[in-house]
């Protein structure tokens, strides 16, 4: 089956570059980029192994599916086109919310609504398969939600914080004050403390959608190249039982997510596909659950390739075989 | 003034050897190692420049005060003999809370309890220029204290959450397998979920002293050799008004605390003995605060020295006036 | 065609069940572990997807080659009696030398010599596929070799002296005080400044065997988990031409050797089976070749897997098309 | 004693605003920063200390000496003038070179050549106590000089080739793709491989000042903040006796260079104004020796206070009493 990339030189345009070089069963037709039409990718990006020579947008050859990996409101300028030609897995942020909601979060119109998929595979796994437009979630989204999503479906959840640290990869590739090795080495940096726009995806998978002073999170980037920790503190009103029973149940079915015995740490999930969840200490009211990603993997390309599998009717581990890291 | 550092080859005794090297009034007579007694401490350690050599704790000569930088239990079996002899700062754990606390959160019997002040110096600023015993605060418990105390003054807050992001070096000199770079880089550790020890001084600094479900903690290890972040999730029940200016207010005389505009980095105060303190953001009943120290200096050895120069009647800040980093 | 790995819980063995766990010709009947015996070994290292359990050395199963991933000393105790079992990839210093040579280098008597062929497949590749035991190369040794043999093969090199870089997993999995984060981070650790023991691999493969004062070797560790950069300042004393394509004439049919257009760095081949090669610059009778490799993947255990697919009869990158990285 | 930082905005402006603000003798009239004119020094980087506000070059008060903190290019643009007002440290490449070689190496019309000392303390220390305008030497340059400069003297040096290894911070503060965490993280990068400028004065000062095919040099950056570790491969072609006692004898009265009796690393001078020289291995023709500086600090920063000290009349050490660091 032939896919292309669309947006093949920031961080997950190159994940995705990566990991579909190995898939067995995609063919990766095209990878796009504006400023490096015409350069061989494995010279520009020595790491990679994929044979292929960027081209321009406009020269995009036909595919069964595109990913999208562009900045959020260019995704949309794009999609609507793709749509006609293939199906589409964006990994921008211009399809996970309602418009009216996108609008409000992200403070610009929303030229093109279109009828999406919210692609936490996890829950979300059989609207996928049969989509033609998948929005792949948000990096902290996804740690957040699956630490946290059963006890939320339980309904004995009264406050939930996620405090969550990043390894740096997520900022993107363009350089910056920020992205510095010597503004993130041996330091630690919150931001948007209380208004981070991923918010508005936990809301909506956790918490109906609807502004909640139930729910809060507050992201900080830590000294890595990959990898999402986030602490869920979940404040209970109800019994749950046993904690690690009621994940293991929810989860039960699903490959890639693996409920541990220790706590969850992101140096076991780097490279790979699998989200860890463990933790389960309680005390004074508080449940602790910690979940461990790959920020460029099971948050953003791994997971699209995951939900491009579901949609090619193929199992959604394909591809993504690769354990994650012994050291 | 003659001061001695018991237990100077582990991580805050080196630190307390090196803030003491540049000290105008302090005159480091002696600097104990059982294991080390002999080794010129500026050959075995080249970062330093003492001129002194390790001697056995049996040789210690006489000081007006006593640093020491024992592990917990070891400290006890010191402490009272040094009491007989000058006065003393003590970095370990044991003489920070009531006898019968220490013994339930530690797990053992507390030989010799002895009165102390808890060297907080931002609140107990009278009590340790008198004191013969002061006991050093916890690094965890510095950050969160800092971060919450002018709320918790206030009477508003309802519930909080400290999420603390920790260097390595708080974890002590002694090789272990979770302290190896391999263990370490790249990676986030929480650990200790619900009940660090340092619970028990935020706990007796914050809420009385009794265990609270109102006040929870959780610690990580992130990728840094120093360095502590802390982020204080503060649910209110009532209205601070201005919270900027209620910090201002709070720290108004305190040299070592700087109430800043931005949000604190542990950057910033590498190598110093400074407390940032910032952030100050709110929604939907949450304030999120947010400090940064050097868990070696104003959390450990910095913060002893601060206390001895009480003591001794100088200026807080003397041999502290060293800034933090610019990269 | 079942494998097994010998020693499977220091770095190299559990990098080879990493790479194994995807191998879609070998199946890992075992993977033995003294200590470990017993234990699954997902679930103590949770990075790992390979539903086996640790088996005592004693219970090891048959199969048709066995990687033995342990200490030098350990090997020559465990090797002659797989021999009579199987093949064997030797990933210890222990068949890579000359008896008499190896004994001089380590300070110990060999107790059990046996014919083996040096396992750097790009000089060996034939006699490796015939080899009942294959003795993996140092990782130093490979990144070394391979910056310099071309050059070496035209005889123009006067003098060589080959300056390395590592991450801190060539130094293994036990803990210790150089291994630690606070010793590693931030620095630079050069050792072994004139003797280091890969010197006697690199003086065999590129020097003829004897001791040699026109090939000089000095090893360093620098921040980083994984990754070995070589800087080969190569002394000519004649013409060799065009040095790109000198070394692009040598390497044109292997497969994991990229002679690149750029200075090669590790962070292009990590978690590959890739080296990089490039640099070329000249000046002064100097050239300036680079090569880079991951310790852990060229350096050891993919090129051992590499070995095994040759000793089987696979094309040599079965089971190692692992792109390297992005980011 | 009033001086100036002119160009206080860069890397090494910062560190001199930081080591100048505990400096005892030194007054700081004022930083310039044409961008940052009218903010506050310390809110805007929040680690210092200086209680002084940006002002535009065009308000420069006077001052006894000048540090210029500026590109090379950019300070012959303003020294002139300075030294109409007062004496000059300069940190950039403009005066370290004749002004031929300057123009050769760097590619560029000297506008204004003037006479200046180079500023390496322990080679020229008397005439830079008497010196109008001192050349601050590059850091590659003092760590490669002062780590050979006892051998080269004893006249037995057949050829020096100079391998370091940098943290990023001698790339300077301005953003740019390699020097993003992204690119330095976990990597080794080798560039300029033959002929980086800081050769010219490594030939300068070892040599004679002619180009030299005895004397190489090819520098690296690693994952590191700050730091210069300089592996000095040097041949022998005479015999220099004890090699320790050379440097010994050598360095005798220097303050700030320490014979260490191990190997150096830069995590021992981290923050301080000391160079560590050891090593001192010997086989096969071959020494090494090995350096380790602050290349904020000793290898620029810290050894223009230490020459603006000596022009002073005050002990170099002045102000630069900070030992180095002990993790």
């Amino acid at each position: 089956m032939r896919v292309a990339v669309v947006g093949g030189s920031g961080f997950t345009g190159l994940e995705l570059l990566r990991i579909l070089s190995t898939h067995p069963e995609f063919e990766t037709a095209a990878a796009t980029s504006r400023s490096l039409a015409g350069e061989p990718v494995d010279e520009r990006f020595p790491g990679l192994d994929t044979g292929l020579t960027f081209v321009d947008p406009a020269d995009l050859p036909d595919a069964a599916v595109y990913f999208t990996a562009l900045p959020h409101t260019a995704s949309m300028r794009h999609v609507p086109g793709l749509l006609k030609r293939g199906r589409v897995v964006d990994l921008s942020a211009d399809y996970r919310l309602p418009a009216e909601t996108y609008e409000r979060w992200y403070g610009v119109e929303h030229e093109a609504p279109r009828d999406a998929v919210y692609g936490l595979t996890e829950l979300h796994r059989d609207e996928i398969a049969g989509a033609d437009l998948v929005a792949n979630p948000g990096c902290y989204s996804t740690g957040a939600i699956l630490a946290a999503k059963p006890l939320f479906e339980e309904g004995v959840v009264e406050r939930a914080v996620f405090d969550s640290k990043s390894g740096i990869s997520g900022a993107g590739a363009s350089p910056s004050s920020v992205k510095m090795y010597s503004s993130v080495a041996e330091n630690v940096r919150p931001y948007s403390l209380t208004d981070h726009r991923h918010l508005a995806e936990i809301w909506q998978e956790l918490g109906g959608g609807e502004p909640s002073s139930r729910i809060h999170f507050t992201p900080h980037v830590v000294p890595s190249l990959r990898g999402i920790e986030t602490t869920a503190h979940l404040f209970l009103d109800g019994d749950p039982g046993d904690l690690r029973g009621t994940y293991e149940d929810f989860y039960g079915d699903d490959h890639f997510v693996r409920v541990v015995d220790t706590v969850p740490e992101p140096r076991y999930v780097r490279g790979s596909n699998f989200a860890h969840v463990g933790g389960f200490e309680r005390s004074g009211g508080r449940a602790v659950v910690v979940s461990a990603i790959d920020n460029l993997v099971k948050g953003a390309s791994g997971a699209a390739v995951q939900n491009a599998n579901l949609m090619a009717g193929l199992p959604e581990w394909t591809g993504l075989e690769a354990p994650g890291s012994v050291v």
